[in-house]
């Protein structure tokens, strides 16, 4: 008859974006822009930050904190592709990373030192979408391997998003993926989406994604 | 080059495993067994539970406390099938409940006045198989419209269940779905898996799920 309602939510949630200014303010003091990469697990985070490492860690000191459920898998990868610490957060069933373990990994990273910090979330759309990390900006991952309606599907990852990478544009010859429906899809549930076409295996459409994250880096500083 | 890790899952566990031991603890002290239902998405626990309140709501006092990740869809349709109060726990992005959401619950539950819990988990066949909720025994619940291997999958949830069931009997006819080969490969995982097969919509085979109750609820009594 009656239902008494434990909101988990609220209550963590609030004390989550106390957390996330804090985070904010850090990053912002030390001219650092962050990003918080969200995808559907598979829709290649890690191999496009592998390949970000390998062509920009050598102009720019780049801090990643990677999130995983159960594995430190994707730090072992990252962690071979970068002489600096990689923070792996197990986040233990959790979906989603939240601003605790960003400020906690932040204890853990020389931000004198960094000009641009990737946060990789957790490999889902639904609840990373929620969770303010403090980061400049949400980029959303999706893949040619996934459906074109993914933004209709998770408008509010797509409307949280300011960046798009659609990756595996090297696979475009042999899925039924129509790239025009599915930005447009995109574009209609967020217009102010700037989205990215990478390959991170063949590097197609790489130097714009790189240019991109140069001037993001340059315009921190000077701000 | 270097990996730090904050592990969150072993400090939140150890916490956990705490809070289940005193449920247990106070759920055994008022002589109540208590059942953690699990399953992927859509197995039908809600309308097991829905048919079992009908059926069993008159003879036994019957409490449940049920988890969702963002909604409390299950509790309102639970609430409607018995006069006693539906606790019901928004996870808010977590894929599973918490010995502390449970403990929490129990302060909203007449203990006195209860002879059976149930506590209905977030739909997934990962998470919720790490976490003790202090329940007398998860029962693992799987319908014939999903794979016949989800036991070889999902080893580790049906490893740590007591009971499974196999619901949706109903939809065999019309399915490609091989009852001695699922439950040969649920045995094959756990020898010691007691396991009903049901149709929650039909209530054919409903009569032993519910006997089975009974009997629990008496032994816990005695004991």
């Amino acid at each position: 008859m009656a239902i008494r309602t434990i909101d988990v939510r609220e209550r963590v949630m609030a004390r989550n974006d106390e957390l996330a200014a804090e985070v904010r303010r850090r990053l912002a003091g030390a001219g650092i822009p962050s990003f918080n990469l969200v995808s559907s697990p598979g829709a290649g985070k890690t191999a496009l930050l592998e390949r970000t490492l390998d062509a920009l860690g050598h102009e720019l000191e780049i801090a990643v904190v990677t999130g995983d459920v159960q594995t430190q898998n994707d730090a072992e990868r990252l962690a071979r592709r970068t002489t600096r610490l990689v923070q792996a957060v197990v986040t233990g069933g959790a979906c989603h990373l939240d601003a605790r373990q960003v400020m906690e990994s932040l204890a853990a990273i020389d931000l004198e030192r960094t000009q641009l910090l990737f946060i990789e979330n957790v490999g889902n759309l639904v609840c990373p979408a929620s969770w303010d990390l403090g980061e400049t900006a949400k980029i959303v991952v999706m893949s040619v391997t996934e459906g074109e309606d993914k933004p209709l599907k998770y408008p509010k990852m797509f409307r949280e998003a300011k960046y798009a990478v659609l990756n595996k544009v090297d696979l475009l010859p042999y899925v039924p993926f129509d790239v025009e429906r599915a930005l447009a899809m995109a574009l209609e549930v967020n217009p102010h989406l700037r989205i990215f076409r990478t390959s991170a295996l063949t590097g197609r459409g790489m130097s714009e994604w790189l240019d991109f994250l140069r001037a993001q880096a340059r315009q921190a500083v000077e701000a």
